[in-house]
C-alpha cells in the first residue's frame, strides 16, 4: 500500500487539472480535442449524437467506508456508459467533475482516476473534459457521456408494442445483495471494530455492487444478430421501476412470469439473510446494469438461443397494467419499490 | 413572497423530473430529443460538436445567504454559455444536474429551474438532460454545455502570434467587487441582525456578481465584421490568470497597459473600500465572464471602432514573459493571484 500522502493545495487546481491531463489519451475519431481548452470538440462524423449525465452523491450513492476509490471510478464511468447501452449505443466520450474535500490527497484522487481510465480503456472511451473543485463536505462526481449512433439504430423507452416479448440480459438481484452484506458488515464493524468483515464466499455479489460492467456486448450481440429491440432501458432501479417506464412511455401493460426472472443464485442464497424473497431483490435491488428490452414476436426464434437473454414476459394493452403472473395464474400488480433518494 | 412548501419526498425523483419537464420546450434544430428517455438525442447537422462542463458547490462557488435561488440558476446556465463564447461559439444545449438536501422545498427548486429556464430563453439555448438527486449536506450543480460550429471558426487558447493585440470586451472588476460587498454585509449581518444591509448604490457590482451574463453579442459581433480572433477565453478567474494561460498555451508573451485595462468605475470607486487598487480588482478578480481574446494586427481597424472591445496590449516572444508596463515604462510580471478553490 502506497502510504504516500500529497496535499491537493500543494498543486492548485490547474496543477491537478495538468496532472490527471498526462495520463489521458485520445483514440476515437470522434474526439478531435480533449482535456486543455475551454471545451472540448467533437465529431459526429454524419451520425446524430446522444447525452446522458448523472450525478453521484457520497452518503446517498456511495460508501466511502467499503468502496475503494479506484472502484468507484470504473463504477462511476460504467453506470454512465450503461446509459447508453440502453439506446442501443456505444459510449464513446465522458467528461468526469468532482468536489473533493480537503481530506482526499493527490494519490486518492489518482486512484479514482485510476478506475476512471480503467473503465474508458476496457470500453474504448475517450475522457475529453470535466471539472475539479473542492467541496465543504463530501465527494460528488457528475459524469457526461456521449455516442453516437445512426437514427435508425436507437431504441427508445416507448416502443414497446402489445404482443411484443419482454426480455432481460444476465442476472437480477446480486448487486443489491453486495450492497446489504456492506451495510450488513459496516453496521457491526462500527459496533465491534474487532472484527473482521465476513465477506467470504460472496464475491460476484460483492463484484456486482462494487464494480458492476454495462451491457455492451449486448448491443453489439443484437446488432449481430440483426435485432433492434423496440424499446430499451438499463436496470439501474431495479426491475419493477424500469418495466413500469417501458409501459408507461410506451402506453402498453405487461405480464412477467416470475419463475422466469433470471435471479442470481448468490442473491438468492442470501435473500433470506435480509428477509427478502429471491424474487423482491430481482424487483426492488436495482444497480445491476443490465438490459430490459422488448422484442417483436418475431425474433423470438433468434433470441430464444442466445446466452445470456431470459424472455420474462410480454407486453399487452395499457388497460390491462403490469403485473406478475403467479404459479396459480393469478396476478399481482407490480409496483415500483425502487430506489428514490429523495424517499 | 409564496411562502408555500411542498416536500420534494412528496414528489419523489421521477415525480420532480416530470414536474420540471413541463416547463421546458425544445427550440433548437440541433435537439431532436430532450429529457424523457435514458439520453437526449442530438444533431450536429455536419458542424463539430463543442461540449464543457462545469461544478458549483455550495460554500465553494455560492453563498445561499445572499444568492438568491433563482439568480443562481441563471448564473450556473450564463457561466456555461460563456465557455461557448470562449471558443467563438454560441450555446445551443445544456444539461443540468442537481444535489438538493431535504432543506430544499419544491418551491424553491422551481426558483432554481426559473432561473436556468430564464437563461435559456435568453440565449436560446434547450435544456435537453440532467440528474436530481438528493445530498446529505449542501447543494451541487453540474452543467454540461454544447454548441456547435464549422471547425474553421473554433478560437483555441493555442492560436495567439507575436504581434497579435490583445483586447477585451466590456469591463473587469465589478463582479468581485459585488462578492466583496456582499461578503462585507454578510458578516455584518452575522454580528449584528438588527442591521439592514448597505446595498445601495452598487447594483451594477452586484448584478454583476449575482447575474452575470455571457458575451455571445461579442462573438456575433466579431462575426458579423469578419474578425475571427487568433485566441480567446472568458474572464472566469482574473485577467492576469487568463492572460497566463492564453500566453503558455501560445507559447508567447504579453504587454499589457494598465491605463488600457478597463476596471468598471463603481468597482474601482470601492477598491479603496477593501484595501486593493483597481487594477488589482481587475487583474485578480474574475467572475466578469467578459472575452479575453487576440486578434491579428490586420484587423485593429475594425476592431478600435467596436463599442465595448478594449485593446490592453500586445503580445510578444515567449522568452519575454508575461508583464504589466508601468507609466515609467518599467515591466511587472504578472502572476496569477487568481482564484483556486483548492488553494
Amino acid at each position: 500500500m502506497n502510504m504516500k500522502r500529497t496535499e491537493i493545495s500543494e498543486l492548485g487546481e490547474f496543477g491537478l487539472i495538468e496532472h490527471l491531463a498526462k495520463k489521458i489519451t485520445i483514440n476515437s475519431p470522434h474526439t478531435l480535442i480533449g482535456i486543455g481548452d475551454d471545451a472540448a470538440v467533437l465529431d459526429a462524423r454524419g451520425k446524430k449524437i446522444l447525452v446522458s449525465t448523472d450525478l453521484l452523491v457520497e452518503g446517498v450513492h456511495f460508501d466511502l467506508t467499503y468502496t475503494p476509490l479506484k472502484h468507484l471510478g470504473y463504477k462511476a464511468a460504467v453506470v454512465n456508459f450503461s446509459d447508453m447501452a440502453a439506446m442501443n449505443v456505444l459510449p464513446v466520450q465522458i467528461t468526469v467533475s468532482i468536489a473533493i474535500s480537503s481530506r482526499f490527497s493527490l494519490e486518492a484522487v489518482d486512484a479514482f482516476y485510476e478506475g476512471i481510465l480503467l473503465a474508458c480503456g476496457r470500453y474504448n472511451v475517450d475522457l475529453v473534459g470535466g471539472d475539479t473543485t473542492s467541496s465543504t463536505s463530501g465527494m460528488m462526481i457528475s459524469v457526461t457521456v456521449i455516442g453516437y449512433a445512426e437514427e435508425a439504430d436507437i431504441v427508445y423507452r416507448s416502443g414497446a408494442k402489445e404482443d411484443d416479448l419482454v426480455c432481460v440480459s444476465g442476472d437480477l438481484g446480486a448487486a443489491y445483495a453486495g450492497l446489504l452484506l456492506l451495510e450488513r458488515e459496516k453496521t457491526v464493524f462500527e459496533a465491534h471494530p474487532e472484527i473482521q468483515p465476513d465477506l467470504d464466499g460472496h464475491d460476484y455479489v460483492l463484484e456486482r455492487q462494487l464494480k458492476p460492467e454495462a451491457r455492451t456486448d449486448v448491443v453489439l450481440v443484437l446488432k449481430e444478430k440483426g435485432i433492434k429491440p423496440t424499446s430499451m432501458m438499463d436496470i439501474s432501479d431495479g426491475l419493477a421501476s424500469e418495466i413500469l417506464h417501458i409501459c408507461k412511455e410506451s402506453k402498453v401493460g405487461a405480464l412477467l412470469y416470475p419463475e422466469k426472472i433470471p435471479v442470481d443464485p448468490q442473491a438468492a442464497g442470501l435473500a433470506d439473510t435480509f428477509k427478502m424473497t429471491p424474487l423482491t431483490l430481482a424487483l426492488n435491488g436495482g444497480e445491476d446494469y443490465e438490459l430490459l428490452f422488448t422484442i417483436s414476436q418475431k425474433d423470438y426464434e433468434i433470441v430464444k438461443d442466445i446466452e445470456g437473454i431470459s424472455i420474462i414476459g410480454h407486453i399487452c394493452d395499457e388497460a390491462s397494467g403490469v403485473h406478475l403472473v403467479s404459479s396459480d395464474s393469478s396476478l399481482l400488480p407490480i409496483t415500483a419499490q425502487g430506489w428514490d433518494s429523495f424517499k
